[in-house]
């Protein structure tokens, strides 16, 4: 039987974090690098110190939790303290609030596992703050650090940002990994002409390009696959008056994959019907690869593990990919990795409707301690033989 | 046998013409109000008075020319002398000088009609100036002026600017009327969310609104009347960035067409196809018409005598509806007007490309000066019957 954890306590701690940067909006804003963002972050050194235990601070900003006596190789759990302007209580926060939780549950039963556990806040994990370094930033350092060599692995919990759980009536889900994102930004050379005495024959269009493949990019994702999401987040025509047809234009899509051959595919795809588009408008289209994040793969064994804590706890739960980017995806490169997800209700996030019913909060909470046990049985069996011999 | 124009020069003061506010980019800088404009002034009061003529100006800035002794009813002749920026070199000025040079021709011949003729340079047709009244603001005065009541009527000459009659290899064409112009913003809103892990079938994404409804133009005009072009020359999206789903969006659109009755057609139309789209994507979109200028239909009796004329200088000539706004059709309303057109080269206007061959600028101005001999002949009958008698 496994320490339970103390709801109450966990609710509470949600509740202060999140009056810390709360605003007049009903959003949080605690932006890495703001002051509420330093001020969440002394927070948590002052919780994890009156629970007696150890919290230090490395270069970069992220806060550190662990026993006094406790020793490495340490399992990491923990997400970041960061948000985007006028974001949720729980994006990050419940992560990170749910660890400390965790880590004190097992510290104060005197549980073995508590000495191979670490805490983690990271730093800048949205990228939105004015001199931003792009998101995931803790985590990206931490695994440049000579620290990273201490860690036996990494278990982040997050609620799910998006519908598909709370559509499905599902409590619980082991992460089987991150879908890759690529960006592109598609430019458009037409001939800019008069809108009233040039007629259609004759035009060069480039807005008709961009509106044209902008309408094609949901059909190009699901005929690839179904799990691929697009999104056509910015458009723009050049020059942008009514009564001129557009000589330029330019839009922005962003695709998701569970794989990146899947991307690759999605792609190829983009780049024909473009190319199409703009030879039937007698245009010349530009594709551009802005930014590429790989599918992140969590550790089969890892989420085996995490998969059979939640079939445990729960009859709801499944195995899903993540549509959202998680500090995860960094580790993920450097030791076994694994996530678990709660419910969004309604899918909302990054806005003050994001929310999640507190039993829900208090089970995933008790699926990551259960999680942190079983994949530190090794350690503790170990520590345990030698406490007895 | 009436009397000539004098080719070279009429080329020869276009040529001067354009030397006023010609800027570095090949383009004609001549907006109304700005000291080039004010400069082109000048020298048209300075050509005119050079002529013999009697040259004066109106308290909002157009320039009228006549005989000394001439007297009404007047059949004004002209068009503008202000370009948009970077504009060409004909359209406006071509139907200035032309005047000039037709007035200054009967003048020299000592033809009775020079005395019922009187020439105009018109200001701010455009409308493009920073504190401009929206274009065609010299003529719109003129109507409402007591002056307008000496007039007989207005005829006048412009380059087509587009490209339908040098494709078909036209030299001239009587314009029967000018379209009709309507301008829509349509908004809608959706919900703004996150790409990621917001499926397709959870969003409602006002980009797709947008792009879908913007698409579409083209198919909706072509459907209602061959005749009627549309233009998306706007488009935007909020909040703009590649990983959230668009929560508002708009367009503007533009539509001509040659009578009020077909741009309510095509109106009607526009708002069913936004209606059934933004309910397909689970968005509203709000249609709101932000100007609208009605269809003007030009003399019957004055675009006969002009296309006689046409047929009896060239055998290539056509009845053409003008897609560009002009003077003639704010002077439509208060007198008989017609419009006489040249070729544009490739169809370009607005733009340093803009240009006609010589020989066609020669034609269309002796056209304007049979068709003002054609229109005043009942006037300058009775005057030499009267010198006769």
């Amino acid at each position: 039987m496994s320490p339970t954890i103390r709801a109450e306590r966990l609710l509470a701690d949600l509740t202060h974090l999140a009056q810390i940067g709360a605003g007049s909006d009903g959003g949080i804003h605690r932006v890495a690098g703001s002051a509420a963002d330093f001020a969440a972050r002394d927070w948590l050194d002052k919780t994890l110190r009156c629970a007696g235990l150890h919290s230090y601070r490395d270069q970069v900003g992220n806060v550190f939790g662990r026993t006094q006596r406790g020793n490495g190789p340490w399992l990491l759990i923990g997400s970041h303290s960061d948000t985007v302007p006028g974001g949720g209580h729980l994006d990050g926060a419940y992560g990170v609030i749910a660890a400390i939780e965790v880590l004190r549950t097992l510290h104060e039963a005197g549980h073995p596992a508590a000495d191979h556990i670490e805490v983690v806040a990271f730093w800048d994990e949205e990228g939105v703050g004015a001199g931003s370094m792009g998101g995931l930033v803790g985590s990206s350092a931490l695994c440049r650090h000579p620290h990273a060599e201490e860690l036996s692995g990494y278990l982040e919990l997050h609620i799910e940002q998006g519908p598909r759980m709370d559509d499905q009536g599902l409590e619980l889900a082991a992460v089987t990994g991150i879908v890759g994102v690529r960006r592109y930004r598609i430019s458009v050379q037409g001939v800019e002409n008069h809108a009233g005495t040039t007629p259609f024959s004759a035009r060069s269009d480039a807005g008709r390009v961009v509106t044209r493949t902008a309408a094609a990019v949901q059909d190009i994702c699901q005929e690839v696959n179904g799990s691929v999401v697009g999104n056509v987040g910015a458009v723009g025509f050049g020059p942008g008056t009514p009564n001129v047809v557009p000589g330029t234009a330019w839009l922005e899509v962003e695709v998701r994959a569970a794989s990146d051959a899947i991307l690759d595919l999605v792609e190829q795809q983009l780049r024909l019907v473009l190319d199409r588009i703009a030879a039937e408008e007698g245009c010349s289209g530009t594709f551009t690869a802005t930014s590429a994040k790989p599918a992140a793969h969590f550790d089969t064994a890892f989420v085996d593990t995490v998969d059979g804590v939640c079939h445990t706890l729960s009859d709801r739960t499944e195995r899903l990919v993540s549509y959202a980017g998680h500090d995860a995806s960094v580790l993920s490169t450097r030791v076994p990795t694994a996530m678990i997800f709660v419910p969004s209700t309604g899918g909302f996030s990054h806005s003050s409707r994001e929310s999640t019913p507190d039993h829900l909060l208090v089970l995933g909470a008790q699926a990551l301690l259960d999680s942190v046990l079983a994949v530190t049985a090794p350690l503790t069996r170990r520590t345990l033989q030698g406490a007895s011999a």
